[in-house]
């Protein structure tokens, strides 16, 4: 009983440091002591820093798919507002601490070189998870002809995703959310303008 | 002598080591052993791995400037060529490793927590040192009627530019130029449509 709560101990802590300090950056003893828990205690439960990464990603990831299905998928609202709110809601949590720790995906992404190829594929496919969801909001805004039949779904989509990690990435360096607001006025002004609009 | 020749191959090796693995991931053993000189030989010439880090970012940056200066500030091309042919050198320039090291100022930018204020200053004013450029290209474009005067030039080049970073982390990542291709055909048809292209 003790040792699975050591177990949780490690894994709450070490998402923090981790997006905090990077996957590199953080050690294994940052990381047990963060969790209060004995240096051993880790080498019990995870193979390497890189095994626990790959959990750390996992819970990551069930956050944000938390925050897609309230906004991308959310048919409570248009399709286009699904996805301008998708990207309050990521600003928003990121802002909880300044910006500037970044998106976990992005900043494990940057360091890809230096975990191996099973954490890259992982990152590959958190941000292709990602553009699947935005282009079913871009085909739902075509049908309900909220924006223009000339835009490119799958390209639009991958655009967007890209452009959002490098308004994440330059937000977090900045330590403000101002790139993301730009990224937000530009991107929905100029790539996806309201039909209407003018 | 042989003590300049020691700091030069640390610095020659260092950059190389640091773009493929990160300022965090890269060790000072690693650095030494790359550049084929004693350990004590880093100690000797750089207080920190930090310190290193700084001039090898202001390195990168020269390697930069050279490729802004035949493009952006290129005036025997037209101000909206100047632009697709910075996408195109950057780009290429990072396919000689097949993407996957990525831009070293983004990479260090998303590990910004990690290596304290005078790191992050100095990737803040790259971004905004390219910012600027691309926003004196964006302004000659205006002025030659390249592109529609209903642009925010700062809104704009902001965008281009952390949009671009956002590009070469995911192309990073899935170790394919694809990212960079579709971020220049989104954002020269849709954003910076050349004027009489309809």
């Amino acid at each position: 009983m003790e040792k699975v709560r050591n177990r949780d101990k490690l894994l709450v802590s070490g998402l923090r440091v981790i997006h905090e300090q990077g996957l590199a950056g953080a050690s294994v003893r940052d990381i047990a002591a963060a969790a209060g828990v004995p240096l051993g205690s880790f080498t019990n439960y995870f193979a390497s820093k890189t095994a626990f990464g790959l959990e750390i990603i996992d819970i990551y990831r069930e956050a944000s798919h938390a925050m897609t299905e309230a906004t991308l998928r959310n048919e409570a609202l248009s399709p286009l507002h699904r996805i301008l709110s998708y990207v309050d809601t990521l600003r928003d949590f990121l802002a909880e601490d300044g910006m500037r720790n970044g998106c976990l995906c992005g900043n494990i992404g940057a360091e890809a070189n230096a975990h191996g190829e099973e954490v890259r594929r992982k990152i590959v496919d958190a941000f292709s998870a990602d553009a699947r969801d935005v282009a079913a909001c871009l085909k739902a805004a075509l049908a309900q002809k909220e924006v223009s039949d000339r835009i490119d779904v799958d390209d639009v989509a991958g655009f967007f995703v890209s452009s959002l990690q490098g308004a994440f990435l330059v937000a977090k360096v900045e330590q403000s959310p101002e790139p993301v607001n730009r990224f937000k006025r530009v991107f929905f002004s100029m790539i996806l303008p309201p039909l209407g609009a003018g």
